[in-house]
């Protein structure tokens, strides 16, 4: 029970000293990762530095509490911080105090809503995130995040906005102002981070960027050329924030908040089930509700200590798992060592360039944009390529909240349309056997003028039911009006509700009317259960329920013949009454 | 083409002289019953008795132009007059021309939105309105009718309310102001209609009522008693009616415009349908969203000329089928009769008591509870019969537009869940043969601890690709840790996606990460397909495809044995290299 509650019971208690160093290395080198990655997407989200340190402090340690993974590193994320910046910004002007008290309110928005969903284990809603939805509004996403730093590359001032076009003709308006120091700055911070990822993922290319950064402009007073530099950042624990908003704010800031909470679990189960699956031992399981209350309470709580919104991201996570990460320890001890940075070093980082910042976020979201599974889409699934397509458009060209309602409106279209159009297929004879298979497929199967064999793929059920009499409408035209027995093979047929049956009792009198048999055939058990309690056995008559398609077709014929000679019968004795 | 577009050239050009009998018997007998139930239903609604017969003119030609079924009788219904009553008298109060505004402009918005789903193709999303949740509906409709009657049958005056609680408390406080010449004209209506529907169901017992009604206040002055009658009615065509509307009006009418158009609409093809199904030539076929336009048109054009919301009304129809209709001609005709009483008759309505009109209509939808259908989903199918239940109170409780909204949501949850939660079984051997049974139904069937056989009975892509693996780990654990191969049998997967592709892939990369062989059996063509094209296939490795489970299950062995073969050789190796 209270393993349940609280996973870190799983591991706290006792603490296996093995892990000890494994957690310590892998802290460290995660807390070392988050200080450049924490300013540097708290300026994407429109706020300043402080804040990114602010949110990789108490959040880490309430999911390391509450969360089932233990290898996944929570903090800021480039996307979330875009979320967060694309949804205030509509609100408040960036940088201001009224904008901050809104970011970090909506991290305790985020934290009850994603609380509230696991605590009604109601995650499962992800789901309906498919997978083309997500690779088109990341990549989008992406985009747009990586053309949003341009300014800060260029060390030009451009307007906020969320579009690619506007970002690119504002940018090309000030290319005559472009600072060539910030420019050279950048494009070298961006080189060297490149170069030390490739020569090993290990290096915190970031944390080498920004001191160098830092040494580079106190150096050479490079902030007297104009250089846009982060200056004072504020020593010292972020102070208690008890936030108080009026219902209108709370109504505007609801559709950002609910986005948020659902990319940031969704990308925190995504990257917690890939390290729980790399684990060979199996040691833990990702709950994924219990996820949802892991980071609801590390984002609820996390807001009153000026966090704003976070979720686990998936390079840190990474570096975490390589670095030997056994147990949430290292991520507490990430979070201490943000919180020594907090209270002694934040005076070093007052040189530093924001070009370096801006390098940092363009590496890490550039390798995001995926043209290969677009590429791969195209071959080998073209619906789900134009759902890519739609979705990353959106995102471009109506918004970036707008794009990602497209794709769950797309998702659940797409679910709407496989569940009301689901796969039938016209049964014809292989000759010679007993076995009944799609006429569509098998050019040898045989083909009955009286008999209509129709085989339905799927539950049948409210949504489906029209689709079902609408193709044996269809079917018993192409039959030319010849059917006298229609054979309904219920082999794929994994469910009936209610509605289902009140239409197989319409259909079987509407085909009495016409003097047309109707035979079921290969129902399962709990399906001919359902039919027998639905009273449609009793109405259609126990006779014309078959084991197999092959049985129903033989007693067709079996009656039949009786009857024909039964009509020999009757016209002999026609033939002899006239003779008399 | 123009068939397509105009149903009325399948039947009018040229027209069969055979089929005017039946129609024009059928149009007159049907026209004779729209007079006393377009008064009834207008009086519902909320309008003053007129408004029904001129919702019985335009909106029939139009349907007979446009509709596709032949025997459908468009006109005032009980259930939309309901649904425009409890909408507009949100918005003005009944009998004032700002209310006959609103009701007659809600029939052109009803219009609009039905034409638009007609031409979009759009008539499927019906389907989720279940049979459970229609039923209870209905149900809960027709008693807030029929209740809302009592006020006109007792002859006193309450309020206007939807509430069925507050209709009886409020009847109650009045209980002592019974009109009694009232409540006695009223309990004989209804006890001669009632009678005479037992006698023969062609005899035209609303229409006797309201002569006998009309002749007996006549007679006996009945109306300087206190009695309620009609009075002026005017006399003449509905002149031409041109709204103009803004923008907040057209928003909150919004609402009850769309639950008017779906439910109108549903009722009309479901009635269209079965009148379809009993006429045994099928000599039409009846298109549903070619009735979205038609109905739509009926609507929208209608409204110009005074009409509220029309829909197809199931008595009607057949008492138009069983009068031997055989085109829309029959329609034309009881139009044109409702139009000569428009011309000559209306002052003859003068004395028509309204109780008379409050008996005709608690006549019509007393027949509306079905109490039998809730009984029955009790015994054959509960799920079934909570969604009826919970859609009826909500009807009675919350409120008439709430309760369809959430019977949609209900029935489209139930999709949700019926796609995300499909049914899957782990598969045992039925001893001494080939076949492969679900192992929680056949007791017999032979489990092997060290390989799980897995059945997934629906299409897998991204709404339930989580719950496959989330069963996976499940049944895993049931092994206790023994699995060494994992059998897919994809019998019964109809389709994938290219999000089930990818957790395929993930799933095999994790099992292979922990020493767990993937294999697939029983894949269909199109999905084995879709597989190749995925690329599952190439990263799996073609050889662990079987055609049946058996087939995989036997590979596995011999694979097995060879490599114990192998240990033996080896560990014999080993041993005799100790002994060197």
């Amino acid at each position: 029970m209270l393993k349940k509650y609280f996973p870190i019971a799983d591991w706290a208690f006792p603490y296996k000293k093995s892990n000890f160093r494994g957690d310590l290395t892998a802290g460290l080198t995660v807390g070392v990762m988050l200080i450049p990655q924490g300013m540097a997407y708290s300026m994407l989200a429109g706020l300043p530095p402080i804040y990114g340190l602010y949110a990789s402090t108490i959040p880490l340690i309430i999911y390391a509490i509450f969360g089932t993974s233990r290898q996944l590193a929570v903090g800021p994320s480039a996307m979330i911080a875009l979320l967060v910046g694309a949804g205030v910004s509509q609100l408040a002007s960036p940088g201001t105090e009224l904008y901050i008290t809104y970011a970090i309110f909506l991290a305790l928005m985020v934290g009850i809503i994603q609380f509230g969903l696991g605590f009604f284990r109601l995650g499962f809603i992800v789901n309906f995130l498919s997978h083309p939805v997500i690779s088109g509004f990341t990549s989008a996403a992406a985009l747009i995040i990586g053309l949003s730093q341009l300014k800060h590359l260029f060390g030009i001032q451009i307007a906020r906005t969320n579009y690619v076009h506007e970002i690119l003709i504002n940018t090309f308006d000030q290319i005559g102002n472009i600072h060539m120091p910030t420019l050279l700055l950048g494009l070298g911070g961006m080189g060297l981070i490149l170069f030390l990822k490739r020569m090993n993922k290990g290096i915190p290319g970031s944390l080498i960027a920004v001191i160098l950064g830092i040494i580079i402009v106190y150096l050479f007073n490079l902030d007297e050329t104009g250089m846009k530099i982060v200056r004072e950042v504020p020593q010292g624990l972020p102070s208690l924030f008890l936030p108080s908003m009026d219902g209108g704010i709370i109504r505007d800031l609801l559709p950002i908040a609910v986005t948020i909470a659902l990319v940031g679990f969704m990308e925190s189960v995504a990257i917690a089930k890939a390290f729980q699956s790399k684990s060979k031992q199996r040691e833990y399981k990702v709950i994924p509700n219990q996820e949802l209350i892991g980071l609801g309470l590390a984002n609820a709580i996390g807001s009153f200590f000026q966090a704003f919104p976070t979720t686990g991201g998936f390079s840190r996570s990474a570096v975490n798992f390589q670095a030997g990460a056994k147990t949430g320890l290292a991520s507490i001890i990430s979070a201490i060592l943000i919180i020594l940075t907090l209270l002694f070093l934040t005076p070093l980082f007052y040189y530093l360039p924001q070009a370096i910042l801006a390098s940092i976020i363009m590496v890490a979201v550039f390798g995001l944009i995926d043209l290969k599974e677009a590429r791969h889409l195209w071959v080998s699934d073209r619906k789900d390529f134009y759902m890519l397509m739609v979705t990353f458009l959106s995102t471009l060209l109506i918004g970036i909240e707008e794009g990602i309602i497209v794709g769950v409106i797309l998702s659940i279209g797409m679910v709407i349309w496989r569940v009301t159009y689901p796969h039938v297929a016209p049964l014809g004879r292989i000759p010679g056997t007993d076995l009944y298979r799609n006429l569509y497929r098998f050019p040898e199967a045989e083909h009955f003028e009286d008999i209509l064999i129709f085989r339905f793929d799927a539950q049948l059920f409210f949504a489906n039911t029209s689709y079902m009499t609408h193709k044996l409408e269809q079917l018993e035209e192409e039959h030319r009006g010849n059917v006298k027995l229609v054979i309904l093979s219920a082999k794929a047929i994994n469910g009936v509700d209610s509605t289902a049956i009140h239409a197989l009792k319409d259909l079987a009198a509407a085909y009495k009317s016409r003097g047309i048999e109707l035979y079921f055939a290969d129902a399962k058990g709990p399906v001919r259960d359902a039919m027998v309690r639905g009273g449609l056995v009793k109405e259609v008559g126990r006779e014309n329920f078959f084991g197999a398609v092959h049985e129903a077709v033989q007693y067709f014929r079996r009656v039949e013949m009786e009857r024909f000679g039964q009509n020999i019968v009757l016209q002999t004795d026609h033939i002899q009454n006239q003779q008399n």
